[in-house]
């Protein structure tokens, strides 16, 4: 941030009066402008027991796999947003059930919300921001191809509870870049 | 939004190509401004079975009842946003414990994010933004004076898990202002 999104004067960046954190201060009209977490919703949609699965049509991570996630919109819910981005995404409907990851990204600002989801019918197509999308079995997940390690926190303790025969949520912090 | 935050330079709302909802767009430099849904991390410390709850000092709501939470910074996770809104509001010092609460506060474009906690010692005082700090048994909560919807739905879920013995996690969506 360079310029106040308030008045158009330049910002400098201070901790003001009472705070603990450097912020964008306006000195002109004495707006401050904070920067807060953005959520990430997911899901992992099942049909007939294989994971629906999207290879990336856009940066960050172009060619890599993911599970269908992206940015919560203002006026909706969690699941709803981890719906529509499965629609966006794959063109999936999916109906959306119990909470099953918590990822606190806090080297991005970011906090990704995983769902399990359940296919409503076997229809899926790339959507504008996907190369492909498929159904896969667990033995035939891409591990060493998926986009980001939330991702893959995501779908091991999916495997693991559905193996178990739980469906637990389970939070991690994953607080430093990708490496490859 | 009036101002490019990046050049300064007057926005205008529209639906960038590829989207689906107006956004603040540049047509100087180019930037998109996104606005996406802030995260509100809280917690419910519990001492000796008694519940810490803080009476505001600040608006919204100032001289109404709340739990201790607060907007998530970046670079923390949300059990230690939730530890540190506890301390700055309480000054008491808790361990965080299981996932209690998860508001869509859609009206307000915020998720309310509340976490069982166990204070360390009974030493509590009011922060900055609290005007009076109390340990209060279930039946002395002062339910008609509670600042926020999403406080509410957090105590009742967990007075009700704890008289049953269980710690489970509850969604809900609260889609309009308060109205009293």
């Amino acid at each position: 941030m360079k310029f106040c999104s308030n008045c158009g004067a330049a910002v400098i960046s201070k901790i003001p009066d009472g705070d603990h954190l450097p912020r964008f201060v306006c000195e002109r009209c004495g707006v401050i402008h904070y920067k807060n977490p953005l959520l990430v919703l997911g899901c992992v949609p099942e049909w007939q027991g294989k994971i629906l699965l999207c290879r990336r049509a856009i940066e960050p991570r172009l060619g890599f796999w993911t599970v269908p996630a992206g940015f919560m919109e203002i006026g909706e819910t969690m699941q709803q947003a981890a719906r529509r981005e499965c629609f966006e995404e794959a063109e999936a409907e999916v109906e959306i059930g119990s909470l099953l990851a918590v990822v606190n990204v806090t080297h991005a600002g970011q906090v990704h919300v995983m769902f399990r989801a359940r296919m409503l019918h076997p229809g899926f197509a790339a959507g504008p921001e996907s190369l492909q999308v498929g159904l896969y079995e667990e033995d035939a997940i891409p591990w060493q191809d998926l986009a980001f390690p939330s991702g893959e926190f995501t779908l091991r303790r999916y495997f693991a509870d559905r193996a178990a025969g739980r469906e637990d949520h389970h939070f991690t912090e994953l607080d430093r870049p990708l490496r490859r």
